[in-house]
């Protein structure tokens, strides 16, 4: 398979280097000063964890080239990935001039990470080959990606965008329903946003909000998403009981952010979702998969965390002026 | 040191498994019928973990004694830990019971989630060794203990407290201004709140909100909080770069989240904030230590998540009614 990736800074070296490492051949596009040199830069930065997740047989740095000319990048590819900045305009026009040099048949998606798609695909001549694919950096190592078609994207284009982001190692989610921000971005922004809340709040500093994070909830966070996690809270009742004895702490003011009415509608959905991705397992099955992990993950953490400053052992790094 | 542990539950028996690996005795307490048995089963059944994480010297089973008399337990211990329902009259009553029955020098922590501690100390005759310890859970692997001291907790009982958590291998983070759900469970809150309205609006299921986090952005927060990740994605600009890029999208729709205003106060503390916690480090540096990990959780995480099921994969699983 050919890929043409057009925009090559963080995003575009991230997805270069995924794809290569998956044995597939890149043109690689971008017309700012010096862009070729810090791509390439890049490239070779990354390879080597890409290297220790493991290389396709044939994979190898020859089989990327560089052009400054759109046209010449994008007419022989199979797929191409535009990732230039989050400009809504300079996106339209990028993905004017792809869509008119790109062989017809070619697919064309986009890393935006908040732009619906069917406001990029509007003046596409062939907006039916359109879609967004929204990675995570660094895109070389996370594997998450968010496919969200817009109103004028073919069934066949969101099949064929599944099978071509698998083929280069990559977990897809199917975004339903398009949104700002898709889902991922909407959870981290949430979280983002108590964060700076309790730093302007003056409760705490930047690196302890990172650490109450890191040190807990941040280590269950990479086997468990917000749903699984609070589902093995809840002993052998699940969900079912979380919901019961949690739910009426959705009216408490625990953060700045509204909480939905937990309805009966509500409810059933987020049970039956956890029971679902149980899979049949039981709770002590699952308390001991999360125990397994958790001692291996904190072992492994413990290597990487930062140092406690001692500023912050000691109580006294400054503190943004206290309101409340 | 000789712990006493009130209350037996999930979290109680978390404590009690901490303790005793770290080498101490502990005598445990809860008036509930069958509290022992059930309390015994869980800590014989957190052992193996806490034992992969290794045990102190003289770490044994043997040093746990069980009494339903609260006075008889708490009467010659140096540090007493409560656990008893998130109910305030309930945790009132237990700790005025504490209060009166423990030795005058002993100190008294509060495993309560929500609950500020100058409430919890009113009543208390010496409220000067009372002080909030909040853990996660599973408690015998999770570092992570909140310390909040209330308006009566004396300086001398923060700085014993310290010690003791930091005895039983934990990672104290001192919160200095009480608010309701101290800092973790905040950003947790605004975290499952989001989730929740996703799910509620229809936009996914609990499955794919999960994968959203799992695969993406929760192997990073094993390592990085919401700051440094952040600060990570600014190349080499770090937080400067990100907070001029990324601020207008506070002004957007991205979660039901209001956003703080972006004061230049604001800007100059998380900047600060994320330059102090890199200790010297180079962006490029903090890059590395980045990949190295994330190469290792994800193959590591990789092995535990759970599978995807077939109708996620066919994007057929039902959603909640969509709504806008």
């Amino acid at each position: 398979m050919k890929f043409a990736v057009v925009g090559t800074g963080v995003i575009g070296s991230g997805w270069i280097t995924r794809m290569l490492a998956h044995g597939h051949e890149v043109v690689a596009t971008d017309p700012s000063e010096g862009a070729y040199e810090r791509m390439l830069t890049q490239v070779k930065q990354n390879w080597p964890y890409a290297e220790s997740l493991g290389l396709a047989e044939n994979a190898s740095l020859q089989n990327l080239t560089f052009t400054d000319n759109l046209a010449e990048a994008v007419k022989d590819a199979d797929h191409i990935q535009e990732n230039v900045p989050e400009i809504e305009s300079l996106k339209d026009k990028v993905l004017t001039e792809i869509d008119f040099y790109a062989k017809p048949d070619a697919t064309i998606g986009s890393s935006t990470s908040g732009i619906m798609p069917s406001e990029l695909q509007q003046n596409l001549t062939h907006p039916e080959r359109f879609i967004v694919a929204h990675p995570f950096h660094p895109v070389y190592i996370l594997p998450l990606v968010e496919i969200v078609a817009g109103k004028s994207t073919s069934e066949a284009t969101t099949i064929a965008a599944e099978r071509i982001y698998e083929s280069i190692g990559m977990d897809v989610l199917h975004v339903r329903h398009e949104i700002e921000g898709h889902i991922a971005d909407r959870l981290m922004e949430a979280l983002w946003r108590e964060a700076l809340h309790i730093v302007n709040d003056g409760i705490a500093t930047t690196e302890e909000v990172d650490k109450a994070f890191t040190h807990a909830a941040g280590l269950r966070y990479a086997q468990y998403g917000p749903f699984m996690t609070f589902h093995l809270a809840g002993g052998e009742g699940g969900m079912r009981h979380m919901l019961k004895q949690f739910g009426p702490a959705l009216k408490k003011p625990w953060t700045k952010l509204e909480a939905p009415e937990l309805t009966q509608s509500l409810y059933d959905d987020v049970v039956a979702g956890c029971e679902a991705t149980s899979q049949g397992n039981t709770m002590a099955e699952l308390d001991m998969k999360r125990n397994e992990f958790l001692v291996k993950v904190k072992q492994l953490a413990q290597e990487y965390w930062p140092e406690d400053t001692a500023s912050m052992k000691k109580g006294q790094q400054t503190v943004h002026e206290y309101d409340n």
